[in-house]
């Protein structure tokens, strides 16, 4: 398998479809844009296991079917004499008002007419519009068939301009430039830093959130490290030593994979922002995604570095190698217990997924701790040390925080609220979208709902009149171990829709196995940063006559 | 002080008063109301610390102050010339329409003028209207001092018939005719078996519930006990033996003291009953109540038991001495992982703030499993066993379990929920009192707030306008342990009420260390059988003009 993804891509170079496509695996993995380093690509990989990641990650972006199919596709190409379009021109063709258009390769297709009976689902093909066609066939296989390249040949419109060529000129000042490409399907939040969600109907769609679509939240530059110098420090007790672990010696400590779902406190903050203005990126309902993550027990380390499993109340404090100009990290910290506990899977994650850690979430070593909100999940992980105090970083002590909806910036006092950790039960629905008109007959609703802590969705309920009556969805997946169900359930309900419904104002609300449930409303859970919205997720839909 | 509680109570003898107020200490202590026994009473005590143990209750229960004023009262009112009342005419003036009558002792007062200007607040003096101060002066120790006495002296209005005698007679068929004396402030729900709840305005009043006024929950009748006869069968491990344990032995395990509050599952099911009929008892919002629980670790136990501390997934089962007519024993069990966690603290408890447990909450022995609904707490234990399953009682599979709204009678599957352990965050305003008038200029809102599972209240908001805005409540009493926060917290907010306001709508909120919130409102939370209702908790008062 490897050798095949090797040879794919080998295959490709000196085309165009090679600079469109191929990731700038960034940063453990350098090439720059100029054709002669595509000739014989020579990444700077330090050792073996890397490197093979590299072409994994790489392979899957591309598709390796995809990949092989383009060689067909490119010679039959060639022979059409049709107009060459920019890529910006492309990009102008985004609705089905100014028409939609795709490419593959250099080629470039006007779908239009082809989005109302796309199998997936014309909302999931419309987020290609406008770009090219393989970051989600890498992502999607079953387009990697022959019927479905000769299908898209029909609605060939053109060539993109060969003239175009990624500006290798890169303004080196910004402290962003270093920062690696990102799938186009990911709605951005923030470009610098780089923050970004995956839209609803693809996060709904897989209990794993594929490595390219999870959603991103950094706070700083994305730092570029070399694995092959790399070390985590690791302060040992008071008069002790202080541990430095290359990656080989974290690999070292008994591996532990771990499904785990990561939520960003601000997730469904722009529905808070509807009440009142908040600050903080206005995220939709997909700052939540799910991986399985592999890595060294955080326990096993700390122990190594002879602190004691059993120790007094403290906190693990961890430090970013991400900085500001000013050269302050990114820290967070957690109780030390927590870190502790056997049954409490803290992890040293060096994989996402069985991939190396893209560079955008923590290459090459970041922090998971199961049930605990995103923010304390440091990535690009330097240091760990034991503190009686919190971790005095910016992000612990004066961000992710709750307070009563009567604080505001004039008066809030952030020493009077603790530190987000777990978070509370949250729900949404995935599907369908709010707006969309639904077929009559019956209606088929999904979404995911998880809890923090542990706590497992023992059950979702589901209304289609505003919360005047309830279904209960079926949960999806399986059952996770009492205390530690880290992941998410994805749900769905079909129901039949009365057929004198002109209209359905969905809402679903999730309850965990401490029958926590969501609030109603999100006014009362108002806050000034626009954290914590777990309210009940409302959609609503016209019904097509 | 051993001594003068015993002298207190030796120089009784023979009065009337002793008939009034001596509680038939049951079911350790049988003595009968033939006042020959109160000559010489001779408790069935078959241990020391149990004798001592019934002194200090008796104590607590007549209020020492009391007992030695009563005889300075008792020559002044015979020399007077009064009416005589019996305990049924006393009883009949409960309320200021038809005046209010309390009696001490023998004597009989007219309070009704006092009512306005007690001190303590008019709604905590009509609570013993129509019956004994006694139990209530035991509370409030402030009363027994001799201006409390003079001023009572002046509503002197007569004296309680000497004819009447509490009827030794019992029907012995009655399979609660064993069942122990209770508080007359307890508001009840069910005389037999016996449930009751204590009124808001004592529960908000103290930290520590006192052990007359704690909540009862009783499935069955009372149990009688013979402490010296009693023990605890605890089976060991597949093949192990079956320790038997006496209350010696079992005090022989290092003493644990921890404060926890228990709440039954139905607490507040009155407002949930008003969207939609539910089984169950109709509780307000007091079957809530706090104590200092002391006893043996169930880890420690079960260790000794033979059991590993680091087990597998299992349950720990647990069943009373309290059984039905066919013999079926109340039963339920808990995770064993919670058993065994060193920091769960779940306790087999023999003392209550101090005291052997009283009859009605579990006397001799009793789980308390600290974060966790109060059905799992086992009364009167019998005998604990570890199991792959839970326990089979029908109130651990056939009860306690929370469902969709949409779930009748008709179609619920009670294995598709799972059995209540630890409980939703909640709070409830004590003060002031639905359809109260309150006076203008400020309003304090006092109430409890407590979350399952550990989990600490870091908040509580308040409105006084039906959500439209929100204060913070102060938090009273001192931050509990991480993850330990097994007690709540009593909270108040006073603050302004604009002039211009004829009514308050108070709403409370807590939020939990989890961030976990209440639902807004009690219908989607709606559930068969009326558990879990910890929907905002709102007060309607007036504002006197």
């Amino acid at each position: 398998m490897l050798l095949l993804q090797r040879a794919a891509v080998s295959g490709l170079r000196n085309s165009r479809f090679d600079r469109l496509i191929v990731p700038k695996l960034h940063p453990h993995v350098c090439f720059t844009s100029d054709p002669s380093h595509l000739q014989s690509p020579k990444p700077h990989f330090s050792n073996g296991s890397t490197a093979s990641g590299y072409w994994a990650v790489a392979g899957a972006l591309l598709g390796v079917g995809a990949v092989l199919a383009y060689g067909n596709h490119r010679e039959k190409a060639a022979e059409d004499s049709l107009p060459v379009y920019t890529k910006a021109e492309v990009k102008r063709h985004r609705s089905l008002e100014t028409r939609v258009w795709v490419t593959l390769g250099h080629e470039v297709f006007d779908v239009t007419d082809f989005v109302a009976i796309h199998p997936g689902g014309p909302s999931k093909l419309l987020l290609a519009a406008g770009g090219p066609l393989e970051p989600f066939w890498a992502l999607y296989a079953a387009h990697n068939q022959p019927h479905v390249r000769e299908l898209l040949a029909e609605y060939k419109i053109g060539e993109l301009s060969p003239d175009e060529e990624r500006s290798s000129d890169q303004v080196c000042t910004d402290p962003y430039a270093s920062d690696p490409p990102r799938h186009p399907a990911l709605q951005i939040n923030s470009q610098k830093p780089f923050n970004a969600e995956p839209p609803l109907e693809l996060l709904g769609e897989s209990y794993i959130t594929p490595n390219p679509l999870f959603f991103t939240r950094n706070h700083l530059p994305v730092p570029t490290i070399d694995p092959a110098t790399y070390h985590l420090q690791v302060e040992g007790p008071p008069g002790g030593q202080t541990l430095s672990l290359s990656l080989d010696d974290l690999r070292r400590f008994p591996k532990h994979q771990v499904t785990v779902t990561l939520q960003c406190a601000g997730n469904r903050r722009s529905e808070m922002a509807q009440v009142k203005s908040v600050k903080g990126l206005n995220w939709g309902a997909g700052a939540i995604s799910t991986a399985q993550w592999g890595g060294a027990r955080l326990r096993d380390v700390l122990i190594q570095a002879g602190h004691s499993p059993s120790g007094s109340e403290a906190h693990v404090c961890f430090e970013g190698l991400d900085s500001d100009p000013t050269g302050t990290a990114y820290g967070a910290s957690i109780p030390l217990a927590r870190a502790m506990d056997p049954e409490g899977d803290v992890l040293l994650a060096y994989e996402m997924n069985g991939q190396p850690l893209p560079p955008d979430h923590g290459f090459p070593l970041r922090v998971v701790v199961p049930g605990v909100v995103g923010a304390r999940q440091v990535k690009w992980l330097g240091k760990v040390s034991i503190s009686p105090e919190e971790s005095p970083s910016h992000w612990q002590r004066r961000d992710y925080k709750g307070f009563c909806p009567s604080v505001d910036w004039d008066k809030v006092d952030f020493d009077s609220a603790p530190a987000i950790q777990e978070l509370p039960v949250q729900s949404v629905i995935t599907e369908p979208r709010e707006g969309q008109t639904i077929e009559p007959g019956e209606v088929t609703v999904k979404g995911y709902a998880w809890s923090g802590g542990g706590r497992a969705i023992i059950r979702v309920d589901v209304s289609l009149d505003g919360g005047l009556t309830w279904q209960e969805a079926k949960l999806e997946g399986e059952a996770q171990a009492p205390r530690r169900a880290w992941a998410w359930r994805l749900w769905q309900l079909t129901a039949p829709v009365p057929t004198d419904w002109k209209e359905l104002n969905i809402i679903c609300k999730a309850v965990d196995d401490g029958y926590n449930v969501q609030p109603d409303t999100v006014a009362p859970i108002w806050n000034l940063r626009g954290v914590l919205t777990n309210s009940w997720h409302r959609v609503h839909v016209q019904v097509a006559p």
